[in-house]
């Protein structure tokens, strides 16, 4: 059927901008996998310039003009739902000046670059000065988003990522968890301390340590016709649907921090790898938010990842790469690997004491963009908020305290609430999936995880951005989200 | 001092157009080295979406205006030469319509991809039938380009890679070789049979051969800082200026080829890095044409690479990393490195065979072009230049005859007189380069390239593209093109 023009055309529009979206983010893995120093002023650059192309075909006037056209025109239900995120992304991208949009390119990759190593240097002095500029221009943002919107200037970067999340709603989520988690935390920490640990011995060499994160790739179904596994300093899914890049990181005096990123980073991979193929280059084909994402690498690494079930049928692999010494005995691995220990660092973070990192960046940059704040005042309130949750103190060292991420460093405020946001969608779609297949468990056990991943397929991946993020989980779960399952999952699982 | 308007407006195009060159480049880098199959098809998409956006921008009629405007400013002498440059470049790009542009760009691919499976089948009847719809377009182009320019079809598209040469220069240098160059070959082919030769024993583990490759790379001041080393199945030099990618490939039953193949790439990038950074983003600042890129591989790879000199220096290399068997007898590996051999591929022929394989394709797809001959005429006029140049035949081996090179499946004619001429420009410099610095050779044979490469970088790289070709020569070495110094050089070396 011939379909009407306005949608059509615009439908174009949309998909030049994923092509030329394929075009950064192989650029971008690339600066983060593969780029030497000497490559980075040029590729800020190149980057940049896309950013403002890009940005000046979305806000285009007769991108607005076809949008209003083809919302009047006679669509289905799937063009109506990808009609409604091309319209979403035209309003986001509208609401900024290039100028901003460029800067901020700019100043990002200026902060991020400088971080590499002042991360390591502990230079907060340095760090801050660029991390200063970050921040007005992203308070600039927020203000024009926020005007447009009619909320507060963080809940306007909220909704990039997690589109009709407010911190009214994150407020009782974690003011909820704050009333259960940390006695919940203290709990668990005082059981563990009755048993002793065996600590897995190094060295574990990376050229071995990469086979076996293979491996586990292929068990949760990556598919290497359409993607890889590389090394950055910071481990991300990047790339396109067709051919989706993570990375991770190796230590050889640690094992098992590599593989369970790459089994994170493999849920993120198989969201990606499996959206609509037939609706790509659409909007309506990204994955939904980065809390659904982040669910799916949440719901690979820990719903099933660090199940007992599944630690059974990964150790055979272990113990094939890395013999059989004791630490993994079949006891101490499952142990070893729902150990939970509150530390200085989000990445290395047990998923109990997870929320904790979150749920302090999330306080801190929603009063640092609204204006509570200023970028001197972070590493008092970290250390404050370090003390009280974890009672880990941070003074002084920066490093592991504010200067550990980098999703601040080019102006990424407003995702951290996603980690946790999909801990909790993680928790409640594998309730609903263990309610649906009868027998899961066992088939888990056996490594068969194939009616898992049709339900996930089913009721996560296939829709893409089809539906808004309540939908999809109403639908899936049949409720919108509820915490009692990731609460009732912490507590099954720990206590 | 604020320059005027017209030409500052212009270089900001051209300046935007290299931004959005480093995607691709780097994006068809990855393509060729990372890319994993699946991901084909949206790359390639991608990648064509991007040379439209490229051809738009370059032929907006107001970059014309903006050029004429330029031409009446008051420019310095960089700048006259960069706006030459950019009109050149203008010129080339509005001379064709887009729907030749892209009718080219995937009858090219549609021919290029098929010869990859063609070429091991030796299929002829299959990949003529493609190559002809490559050659009809071709010839489109080149008579459009040959109409603006006043000259014949086949000049006009050796113009897009060598500016100002023509065939008529060509038949004089190409003439003068075939008057000398079959008896001195003849001459070495019988010299070298009074001798034995021991080849070297395998395996050569691959990644030794890297170690040993990127040895050689910084021995020859390849900077890591802007560039890397990795593997593809056809060798080549990419990236950008900022971040040069060479690529190599491994056998490990040759230890050699990818030694030289290595060497030879370091001579392309190190002309990339170190061309003119202050107007980096101009079309002024690139590489002056193909031959004269070519001439700085085979600076690299033949006259100091296969040097004695440089053998003898590089031998303890070899020796630290695969032992020292018969075949690394320094006066062996001298030998072998020099050995001369009439074959079948032109990308495995030594320097003295290596202008037969260009002088019958040039000779070949000039009549192509020019209309003198049919597609269907290549494969006897092969076999029969082939046997008067190297008593080689190639009736009915079609892949090892007409169909061994990618060249001609993506419409590239006009390029292969390049590799000769970079030979001989390659001799004339290093002869300029010994007369300029004396004691030449004793530094090369200590390891010492410092003063070889200053006096490149002084008499080539820094320039660029501000003068032409001929100037560029003239200037580095007190005359244009003189073909004695490539006789002199061959017969030196090899008899």
């Amino acid at each position: 059927m011939q379909k009407s023009s306005a949608y059509q055309s615009v439908v174009k529009t949309f998909q030049r901008l994923s092509r030329f979206s394929h075009l950064s983010s192989i650029a971008s893995w690339d600066m983060f996998t593969m780029m030497p120093p000497g490559g980075s002023a040029a590729r800020g650059e190149a980057l940049a310039e896309m950013s403002v192309l890009q940005h000046q075909i979305l806000t285009d006037k007769k991108v607005g003009d076809l949008l209003a056209a083809a919302a009047g025109e006679d669509l289905n239900d799937v063009e109506q739902a990808n009609l409604r995120e091309m319209t979403r992304h035209y309003q986001q991208a509208t609401l900024l000046p290039e100028s901003l949009v460029e800067a901020k390119s700019l100043a990002g990759s200026r902060c991020e670059h400088a971080w590499r190593t002042q991360r390591p240097a502990n230079d907060w002095q340095g760090f801050s000065a660029n991390l200063k500029e970050v921040v007005k221009l992203s308070r600039e943002e927020a203000r024009l988003r926020a005007e447009a919107k009619g909320c507060t200037p963080y809940d306007a970067l909220l909704d990039i990522f997690e589109p009709d999340m407010t911190s009214a709603r994150l407020d009782v989520l974690f003011g909820d968890m704050k009333s259960w988690l940390p006695d919940l935390l203290a709990n668990v920490v005082e059981k563990q301390a009755q048993r002793a640990f065996i600590p897995p011995q190094g060295p574990f060499p990376t050229a071995t340590q990469r086979e076996l994160g293979l491996e586990a790739m292929k068990m949760l179904g990556f598919d290497f016709n359409g993607g890889r596994l590389d090394v950055s300093a910071h481990p991300f899914c990047g790339g396109v649907p067709e051919d989706v890049r993570i990375t991770t990181r190796y230590d050889e005096d640690e094992l098992l921090s590599a593989l369970f990123g790459v089994i994170h980073e493999t849920g993120h991979a198989r969201y990606e790898q499996n959206l609509p193929r037939a609706w790509a280059g659409q909007p309506v084909a990204l994955a939904r938010s980065t809390a659904i994402h982040e669910s799916q690498s949440l719901f690979f690494e820990m719903q099933l990842g660090r199940s007992e079930a599944f630690l059974r049928h990964l150790l055979p692999a272990v113990h094939a790469r890395f013999g059989s010494q004791a630490a993994f005995s079949e006891e101490n691995f499952i142990a070893w690997n729902q150990r939970v220990k509150p530390g200085y660092i989000r990445v290395d973070a047990d998923e109990v004491s997870y929320p904790a990192h979150v749920v302090l960046r999330y306080e801190i940059e929603r009063a640092l963009i609204n204006g509570e704040i200023e970028v001197d005042d972070i590493p008092a309130l970290w250390d404050e908020k370090m003390q009280a949750w974890l009672g880990l103190s941070t003074k002084d060292n920066y490093r592991n305290g504010c200067m550990q991420d980098i999703h601040w460093t080019d102006g990424g405020f407003g995702y951290f609430p996603s980690y946790t946001l999909g801990a909790m969608y993680a928790a409640q779609l594998f309730h609903a999936a263990k309610t649906a297949l009868p027998g899961l468990q066992a088939s888990i056990a056996q490594g068969d995880f194939s009616a898992l991943f049709d339900w996930l397929r089913q009721n996560i991946w296939q829709h893409g951005s089809r539906f808004s993020t309540s939908q999809l989980i109403t639908q899936a779960t049949g409720e919108d989200l509820n915490i009692r399952y990731f609460r009732e999952h912490l507590t099954s699982r720990y206590l």
